[in-house]
C-alpha cells in the first residue's frame, strides 16, 4: 500500500473527498492538517463545510505554515494523515518568507520529514497554472512555485493522482 | 452503448468536435443545443462558426436556461441530443438566480430529466479552475459552482472524458 | 521511434524536462530552439536557468518568429531538435500579425515545414485554456489561438504528452 500520496487537480474537481476515500481506506482515528486560515466568512465557511462533511473518525489540526512540526507531534497517533493543501501553504509561505527560493527549501524539509515519518500521508494540491499568464508579477511567482513545488512532491511521492470532474486519472 | 456522455476540457480543446463525433454515431437526424447567446459580435460569430461546421443532419434549438423543458420537446425526436455548453448554462442561470445554491438546484433537477429521457444525451461542459484563484468575488463563485457541477453531472453520466490539444482522455 | 513529438501542459507542470530527456533519447548534438526573447530581468533569469540546466551536448539558437527558417537552417546538423515554446511563438505572432487568422496560416507552413523535415522534433507548447475566461479581449483570442494551434500541431505529431505536476500522460 502507497505511503505518501499526492492529488492535484482544478478547484472543486474532487481532490478533496478522493483524499479522504483514500485515508479512510487506512482506518482511523484520522488526522486532518487543514492549512487555511479562516480569515473571513467565504473561507470560514469552506472550512466549516469540509468539517461537517468528514465525521468522528477525523480530528482537525489547523496549521497554516509548519507543516513539518505537526508531521513529528501527530507521527503515530493515527493511521493516516491528510494535508489539505499544499498550495494554501504554499501561499502563506511566500507571504511569510517573500521569496520563492526560500518556500521551496521549506518544501524539501517537508519532503525529508515525509522520508522519516511512518504514517501513510496524503497530499491534496491544486493545479494553478492552465490558465493564462497572471499580469500581476507576485501571481506569477506563485504560479511558478505552485508548479515547482508540485513537481518536487509528487516525485517524492508513491502514488499520485489528477482529477477532472470528480473523477481521479492516475499519474503513478 | 453508453446514454448520457460528459466531456469537459479548457477552451478551444475539441471538445465540440469529440461531441459532434460522438452524437454522429449514434445516427441522425440530431438536435444541437446551445445554451449561448449571441449578445455581441465575438459571440455570434463563435455560434456562426460552430453551426456552419455541423452538417444538415443537424437541427438547432437554442435555449440560455430552460435545459429540462427542450429536453422534454425534444425527446423521441432525435437519435440523439448534444448540449453546448454546461459551463454557459450555469453562467446564465448564476446571473438569473444570483446564487451557487439556487443553480445547484437546477442541476440536480436537470440530472432527474436526464435518467428519465431516454435519448442519448452528450453534454459538453469546460474545466475552468485550473488556473490561479480570480481575484473577483463573483468570479471565485461562479468557477466553484462549475466545478461543483461538473461533479454531479460526471457522476450522473455513463461515459465521461476531458479534452487536452483536441485528444480525448477517457475518465470513465 | 517518433519524429514529431507534441508535450503540453501547465505553467511548472515538467514540459521542458520531459522535452529534454526525451531529445536526448536521440543522441547528440542537439538543438534548442528559444522562441523568447530576453526583454526583461525575469524572463532573463528563465532562459539562464534552463540553459543552465541543459548540458555541452546542446547548442541553442533564439528565433521569436521564423521558426520555418530555423529548421530548414538546422536541417541534417542535429540528432534531434527541440521548439521551446510554442504558446510563445503564437504570442510573437499574434504581436506581429494582429489577426489569429495570420497566426494560424503560419502554423499551417510550420506543419509542411515539419512534415518536409527529417530530423526529430518535439514541441513544447502550454496549456492556457483551463482558467476562467479573461475579461481583457486580447487575452480571450490569444487562448483561443494557442488552443486552436495546439489541436492543429497535436494532429500533427506522431506523438502527444500532457505533464501534471512533473508527471507525463500519453495523449497518442
Amino acid at each position: 500500500m502507497a505511503r505518501i500520496i499526492f492529488i492535484t487537480g482544478g478547484a472543486r474537481s474532487g481532490k478533496s473527498r478522493l483524499a479522504e476515500k483514500l485515508a479512510e481506506s487506512f482506518g482511523g482515528p484520522l488526522c486532518y492538517v487543514a492549512t487555511g486560515e479562516a480569515r473571513d466568512a467565504e473561507m470560514a465557511e469552506r472550512i466549516a463545510a469540509h468539517k461537517a462533511r468528514r465525521g468522528e473518525t477525523w480530528q482537525t489540526v489547523e496549521e497554516p505554515l509548519n507543516l513539518q512540526e505537526v508531521l513529528r507531534e501527530v507521527h503515530g497517533r493515527y493511521k493516516a494523515v491528510l494535508v489539505d493543501c499544499i498550495t494554501l501553504w504554499i501561499s502563506n509561505l511566500l507571504f511569510r518568507h517573500g521569496t520563492a527560493e526560500a518556500v521551496l527549501n521549506e518544501v524539501r524539509t517537508l519532503i525529508k520529514s515525509l522520508a522519516e515519518c511512518q504514517t501513510p500521508i496524503i497530499l491534496v494540491s491544486n493545479e494553478v497554472g492552465m490558465g493564462i499568464v497572471p499580469e500581476n508579477a507576485l501571481a506569477r511567482t506563485f504560479r511558478d512555485l505552485a508548479g515547482n513545488a508540485n513537481e518536487l512532491l509528487a516525485e517524492a511521492s508513491d502514488e499520485a493522482y489528477v482529477t477532472f470532474s470528480g473523477i481521479p486519472l492516475k499519474l503513478k
